[in-house]
C-alpha cells in the first residue's frame, strides 16, 4: 500500500525573559515540549520511536490525537523527520501572552512571557 | 455539474494556563469548538454531518455563515476533510489575549490565556 | 486593454469575549467592517456596488486609498471577488490587544478583545 | 549586469483605536511610516526617489541598513514597487503591543493599541 | 557528496518604544541578536565565520543546537546567505509581549515593548 495522505500539527511553548539576566545572557527563547496533532497512525510513522504517548495511550490508530508529544525539544529535528516522511510545511503562526513576573524563588528582576507557535504540515 | 470554487475559513479558540498545574501537565493547548466560515452549500459539501448548523440554521445555500461549527475538536481532521474535497490551505493567522486570573472555582495557582487562529481554504 | 497587475490588501477587526456569556453561547468571533487598500480603480474594478467609498470619495482612479470599505461582513465573499478577479492570497497576518472590561452598560461578567487581521492579495 | 538577486523587508507600525470615537468613525487602521531593510544598492534600485535616506545617508551600496523608509504610506505602492521590480512576497508577520490611554490632550474615551507589521521580500 | 537537506530556523527579539521619544526618532525597530537553530553541520556550512559558537561549542556536527547566533544584524543578509546556499524561506511567524516602562535610567516618557520573530527556511 501507498502512503496515505494527511495533516500533521506540530506545537510548541516557547519563552523568554525580559530584565538583566536577559541583558547578559543571549537572549534565546527556551522550547518546551513539542506537541504532535493528527491521526495517530500518522504520527507513529513518521516519528517511531521519538514519540511520547504517554498522555494518550492506546489510541486507535485511525483516530485522532491532540497530546501526544516529542522527546527532543529541537524544532529542526522535527521538520526534518516531516520532510523525510514526505510532508512539507503548509503555514505557520505565533501568538502570545503577556509578561508576569515569576513566582517566588525566581530572579526577582526578570519578567517571563510565553507564546505558542504551531506549524501545520500536509502530504498530498 | 463540476466543482466549484471558493473559499472557506476555519477557527478556533485555543486556551492555556500558566502556573503550577501547567508545570505538572503538559502543556497541552485545549481547542475550543472549530468554526466554520463561508457559502453554506460549500461547507456542507465538506463537511456533511459533521457540521453543527443550530446557530445559522435554515440559511439558503448561496448565502454566506460564519456560525457553523463542527461536531468535532481536531484541527488535522477538519483539514483532510477539506484537503479530500479539493481545498488547499492558503494562510493561517493567529492572535491572543492577555492572561487573567481563572473565575471563582477555578485552581487559584493558575493564569489563563486564549488565543484565536484562522486557516484559509480556497478550492481554484 | 488587459488586466492590470496589482495588490489589494483587506483588513477587519474581530472582536471576542471572554467570560460567563462566552461560555453559554458559540464563542464566534465578530467581524467589523471589511477595510479595502490599493489602488482605487483596482478596489472599484473587483468589488464595484460593494464597495462603500463615503469616507474617502471623490479620488483619482491612479491614487491609493487606505479608507474604503465592503458593505458586507463575510470575508470568504470578499476572498471570492477577488477569486475571480484573477487576484490570489499572498500573505496574511493578525494582530491583537489585551482584553478589556467593556464600557458601561455591557454585561458584568465579560470581557471583550480584539484584533487586527490583514489579507495582502496580488493579481500578477 | 543582470538583476542581482536579494531580500528586502518592509515593516510599518500600524495604530488604532478603541471607544467611543472609533465606534463613530470607520475604524481604520493609521500606517506610520513604512520602513526599508536591506542592501542599500537594491533599496535604491527598487524605491529611487521616492526613498527617504535622510536615518542612514552616505552608506556604501554593499552594506545594508535597517533606516531607510519611503516617503509614502501606501502598503500597496509599496509592494507594486517591489513587484515591479521582480521581487515577490516571501511571507509575513505581525505583532502588537497592548492598549494603553493616551497621552494628556487626546481623547480621554479611547484606548491606543500599536502594531508591527512586517514583509519579506526576495528576488531570484 | 551532494549537499543535505534540511530545516534551518532564524530568530530574532525586535523592541519598540512607545512615547514621545518615538514621536521624534523615525520609530525604528531594534534587532537583538539573530539566532540560529538547526544542525550544527548545517549552520556552519551556511554562516561560516559569522557564526557565534559561544554559547554552544564544541558541539558535535550531527546534533542540533538552539543557541548559536550571528556576528551581524541584519536579518536580509541572513536570508541571503541562507539563498546562496539553497534554502529558502517556508514560513515565518510572530509573537509579542506587552509594554512596558523601562528600568530606572531609561527615558521617563517612553515605554518599550519587544518581539520575538522566527524565518523557517528549508532546502530539498
Amino acid at each position: 500500500g501507498g502512503r496515505r495522505s494527511g495533516y500533521i500539527t506540530i506545537g510548541y511553548r516557547g519563552s523568554y525573559t525580559i530584565g538583566r539576566e536577559a541583558q547578559a545572557d543571549a537572549k534565546f527563547r527556551r522550547v518546551a515540549r513539542i506537541t504532535v496533532c493528527g491521526k495517530t497512525a500518522l504520527a507513529k510513522e513518521v516519528f517511531g520511536e521519538t514519540l511520547n504517548e504517554s498522555r494518550d495511550h492506546d489510541r486507535p490508530p485511525e483516530r485522532y490525537t491532540a497530546r501526544y508529544y516529542l522527546k527532543f525539544n529541537f524544532l529542526a529535528q522535527a521538520f526534518e523527520r516531516l520532510s523525510e516522511a514526505g510532508f512539507r510545511m503548509a503555514a505557520c503562526s505565533s501568538t502570545g501572552t503577556c509578561a508576569f513576573a515569576p513566582e517566588q524563588g525566581g530572579p526577582a528582576d526578570d519578567k517571563i512571557w510565553t507564546s505558542y507557535t504551531e506549524y501545520v504540515f500536509c502530504r498530498d
